[in-house]
């Protein structure tokens, strides 16, 4: 059952990007740079740090050049940033960016909807961001959104991830992140769109990102690494969305993925406690709880065992 | 990978029980009794609707009889009640249930701890306990708890539960649910228990029972049914604990469950709108939010339609 199960696994933090861009709360530069430093602590090896987006449609990330030239770069960690068009290079390029990361959508109305073009005029338009960068030694990942489903169209066609996994390693990406944007993925569904995406793909390009909207993304985790994927996405406390909004979509919590890797044995090479404190300190900075059940498990224990010790 | 996945799943309803019993604030009887009659209108197939355990111990199920006494009780539903010992069958008898339970722990420290006895003091009242109620006609399931780790002791030997299995089913018990009470189990362990006890106990002689303290559950359950496991126990919501208070430990949630069966085919007769239904009755009789993560996807869709159709 578990024969393809990889020794280590490598935990892709996209906290302080697909966490804090989706917060009400205006966070500091200090706090964000702050909060990234101490995740280079934790032994994570790759953080996407912010988006090169225009602040008019992010406001949260208005300071995303200031963040990811004034963090720490500790070497061993890759620091990512998101980047949606030539404007959004040039500033990666200004923050002396090492890896860049391009979106789109499999379904065309999720695409058209977030970034105004068809997922033909944003293949067209990767053609004019990434030479530039890879030009530049900058390495190159993808997002492919919506994999599972799409918010407008309902089911999406698998073929739809498989082909556009063709066409990004054609522009050079050295990975692809399939993700489940509206958390909607089962099980069979992930073995389903794995099984076609690595018929044709080496195993390390491809990552799996999932959300935890309806429950199922460690599950989902579960079968893509019984798969062998060695890459899988996460952020620190479950953020993203307002976790106790009604319909809020956090991203699958870092936490609780090492718990449950930890526990099979596999590495990740990430300090937990180390996590967990890295998340107490995101709390508080985006003033609201988060939904991760190991955060909360370790927060709980350590109370009882301070009421214990001093009783 | 899915080779051994059984077409239709049991799902175990334990939220009238295992989750009422934690919550601080007491239930009326005739609220208690018209969440079961509604949990009985979604296709549910098995309702442990409460246990017959010392008031003193447990005030939040003083009122037992009465509940499994006044609750319609539906054809093709099993409805059972937890006995913890000759009292408690009495009650059981008065109350005319079709089946009880009964309970002990897979480590000593935490069995002393709930039952005060020995588990082999434990096993010693079950010749008392059992053997009556199957005279009777009534049906005997046992729950081993703490199967994957105590919060006195650790790590649990696995061959545990295994004995327990060989001597719960020598005494009459028709099926034994492995619980992971305090939610610390991973996918790997619940293979390693399901490997060692399906060797000796056919597969609709084991339910599963998880806790999703750290997000571990559904994972599990994933696990579980590949390994070919028809019945599952769950609570409505994911009641069970205080789902917001640190450390809190609630059953993993039905609809979480069904929403990961249903979209890899697995039948489950329950009709999932109307389950959500009854959890939005259960935050109203409990007076709190539930931690489920489909129920909070499904009410948020529905209230976005709503504002959509209004608009």
């Amino acid at each position: 059952m578990f024969e393809r199960l990889p020794p280590e696994v490598m935990i892709y933090e996209v906290g302080p990007r697909d966490g804090l861009q989706n917060e009400s709360r205006l966070i500091p530069t200090p706090s964000k740079v702050q909060l990234i430093n101490a995740l280079s602590g934790t032994g994570l090896r790759a953080i996407e740090v912010t988006s090169f987006v225009n602040p008019k449609w992010i406001p949260q990330l208005a300071d995303a050049v200031e963040v990811a030239r004034q963090i720490d770069r500790v070497p061993g960690v890759a620091y990512s940033a998101l980047v949606p068009n030539l404007k959004g290079l040039e500033s990666a390029f200004a923050a002396n960016m090492p890896e860049i990361a391009v979106f789109l959508s499999a379904s065309e109305s999720h695409n058209k909807k977030n970034v105004n073009k068809t997922i033909d005029e944003t293949l067209e338009a990767f053609r004019e961001t990434i030479p530039p960068a890879l030009a530049r030694g900058i390495k190159v990942r993808a997002y492919v959104s919506t994999v599972y489903g799409c918010p407008y169209e309902g089911a999406v066609d698998p073929n739809k991830a498989v082909q556009l996994c063709r066409d990004l390693r054609a522009l050079g990406c050295y990975q692809i992140s399939l993700g489940d944007t509206i958390g909607v993925a089962n099980p069979l569904q992930v073995c389903d769109v794995l099984t076609r995406v690595l018929a044709e793909n080496p195993i390390d390009t491809v990552a799996v990102h999932f959300h935890d909207t309806r429950g199922t993304a460690l599950a989902n985790i579960l079968v893509s690494v019984e798969m062998g994927i060695t890459t899988v996405d996460s952020a620190l406390g479950g953020l993203g969305g307002c976790p106790y909004a009604p319909g809020a979509s956090g991203n699958v919590a870092t936490e609780d993925v090492i718990y449950m890797l930890h526990g099979m044995g596999v590495r990740t090479g990430v300090d937990l406690d180390a996590l967990v404190a890295c998340s107490e300190l995101a709390t508080s900075l985006v003033g609201h709880d988060v939904p991760s059940k190991y955060y909360h498990a370790a927060i709980g224990d350590r109370q009882r065992s301070r009421r214990h010790s001093s009783a």
